[in-house]
């Protein structure tokens, strides 16, 4: 793998060559080919979709549907089975909306600590609305474990929740064992795949992936663009979330509504057209070359950066068992805010916080802590930056308390 | 008003010259300001907001808080009133789950047949989950009179729903007395601005209106953005329609959440932000200049059309009484479909179908109808092109006819 040729693919290094970029976990940075294709339509096209019968709405409904080709291929779906959305965030409320009359009352909702905040509120919010119960699967060591997630499914299990890999350990959940127990005994099965898609491939059919979430930029694509995916059969049973214009086919006051056919039924409105085109850019650059070569390049660097930290004192970091592109960590004594001030005083972008993750925080006993992610743009340099000021904040606030 | 120069503010008639684009109710074609702002972030920054510490994140974030703040001053508003939605549709998806609980059994929805799906089935969906009952303003002549409105709000009446500007006939609804007659009784209104936004100036305060909506696509700007506008003390009373990262303040299992702050409590996950930015510079091309001098400007072409095609025999009008930027109409005995197709062979751009609103398409006893609306970079050649189109379709079809 060529990272200097592939860094040149992203113009922020042309702007800032100084930076040391480790926050790819929350958005990643933009490849060209992603902008250039997006706004290519705003500039050329920008009509609308499935409208028109004019040529250019003609051409913005290829894109479109080509996009959704493309993210159909990249999951091995069907493409009536990609609904575009805002977000993973907004996938996954769309969805928890749309099987609430799924979930009756005492039905068991199977989650686990690690959920980012927007795989666990919908799914309270859900759960308290139908009289559900929730259960979380008991963590060893901060993972699922096949052991104890038998011990909280049951007959009654109605929706199974899991992430693919988690955001702040960057661990990887046995989704397909999971996903075989939990339809053992009917239960549905959600897979939140916001940190997954960037790094490994996903195949909803092999895996037997009821229903899954990514988003655009996390996975060097843009904002402001979702995919929901769903099993042809459970989105054409399932409500549709939002109503309005293009998802309806005929409109009735005496009676409901007849929708469109799936995917349609749950874009109601007019899509973002043009993120969806930059999503598909994004795919390319994901798909091109051996994804497994640069999965286990970015491995390398976070194993790099491991190596490096794992025995300095004063340096505490989360997980250390883990093998995936990020290492969460704290200086000891110091809050992560002023950590990650002073990492930016030299260039580093890292994030510090609970990462929308309050329980997997409380599961550390910490408040919050340091993430550093690793991207596909990243090099050993940037990692030895990381090192050093990392290094040298712990040194500066010992030498503060010394004082 | 130059128009012109206007054109040259909009990439796509580099590329299509020949086009005459008359589909701007549907999406409006984009502005370069628009493009270059949301896909600079794009390539030069690309960080998320609110989260990250480093210099880059708080660029982001001044950038997407800087474009709420445009969106604010925009419609006369406090920012923490602004909510970024994925569109107009979305918006008002969200409003409609907020709401709930505020609507019981038997409370009234006063909603008109003039309403885009978009507008009319959130509501009807909320009616039916809430035993609401939904009363339409019967309609004279095509319009909202204030009397007709009158004979359907009361006590009862909870919400009021209107377009501001109706996006079949280009009608525009008496909204000020309409929210005046409706805060009488206790009521809410939501306007659905999505075709005004572009178009007047829309006053929050002035007006009194409790929530709008509208969004970019519309409006000479990007796609993948809507704006929700709430009164902040109806924001900080209603629920968070979605859940998830950054909106909650402590997650609690054993007890209602806590949510941050409006309008943050309604931007759950990832926000639209490099789409945020472009919608701003949008704003700043429609500010700038004499607004109600290039609304006149649009509405000067659309009489002209008018003028032009009143008298034609075996063309039907049906919104000649009205004055804003569109005319919809249908060549007798001809699919629009079908002239849709015509026009488009001479690079005529219009809308046919039923624009996503079947009521008003049944009030004219028709199943689709042709619309062409107006838009700031229409010319006068655009018009007599138009025009010269329909006249020739009509003549073409005649003959058929004859044959």
């Amino acid at each position: 793998m060529n990272v200097d040729r592939i860094k040149k693919q992203f113009p922020i290094f042309k702007k800032h060559p100084e930076i040391h970029f480790f926050d790819s976990a929350a958005s990643s940075l933009k490849h060209k080919d992603a902008i250039k294709s997006l706004s290519d339509y705003l500039a050329y096209n920008g009509t609308n979709v499935h409208r028109g019968v004019y040529k250019l709405a003609a051409e913005a409904t290829d894109l479109y549907e080509g996009a959704r080709a493309k993210v159909a291929d990249f999951i091995h779906a069907d493409v009536s089975e990609i609904v575009f959305t805002k977000s993973t965030t907004h996938a996954i409320n769309m969805l928890a909306y749309a099987i609430q009359d799924l979930i009756n009352e005492g039905d068991e909702i199977v989650i686990s600590e690690l959920e980012h905040h927007s795989n666990l509120l919908p799914w309270l919010n859900l759960a308290e609305k139908k009289k559900a119960v929730v259960k979380f699967i008991p963590l060893e060591k901060g993972s699922i474990t096949i052991s104890n997630f038998k011990k909280v499914l049951s007959k009654k299990t109605k929706l199974v929740v899991t992430h693919h890999i988690s955001n702040v350990f960057g661990y990887v959940a046995p989704i397909k064992k999971m996903i075989e127990l939990a339809h053992k005994v009917g239960a549905y099965v959600f897979v939140d795949c916001a940190q997954s898609a960037s790094q490994v491939e996903i195949d909803a059919k092999k895996l037997d992936i009821d229903f899954l979430a990514f988003s655009g930029h996390k996975m060097y694509g843009p904002n402001g663009i979702g995919v929901l995916y769903g099993k042809k059969n459970l989105l054409e049973m399932i409500n549709p979330a939002e109503f309005g214009g293009e998802m309806v086919d005929k409109v009735h006051l005496d009676k409901e509504s007849t929708y469109k056919a799936v995917p349609y039924k749950f874009e109601s409105g007019t899509p973002p057209i043009a993120e969806a085109i930059g999503l598909a850019s994004a795919i390319d650059f994901i798909k091109k070359g051996n994804r497994k070569a640069k999965y286990q390049y970015t491995l390398n660097l976070r194993n790099y950066i491991l190596e490096n930290l794992k025995d300095e004192k004063g340096i505490t970091i989360y997980n250390k068992d883990f093998d995936t592109n990020l290492i969460t960590l704290n200086i000891d004594g110091v809050h992560p805010h002023d950590v990650a001030s002073f990492l930016d005083s030299m260039e580093v972008c890292v994030r510090a916080g609970h990462h929308c993750n309050q329980l997997t925080m409380r599961y550390l006993e910490q408040n919050a802590t340091i993430r550093a992610s690793v991207g596909i743009y990243n090099t050993i340099e940037d990692c030895d930056v990381l090192i050093k000021a990392l290094k040298e904040t712990r040194d500066f606030f010992i030498g503060f308390w010394k004082e």
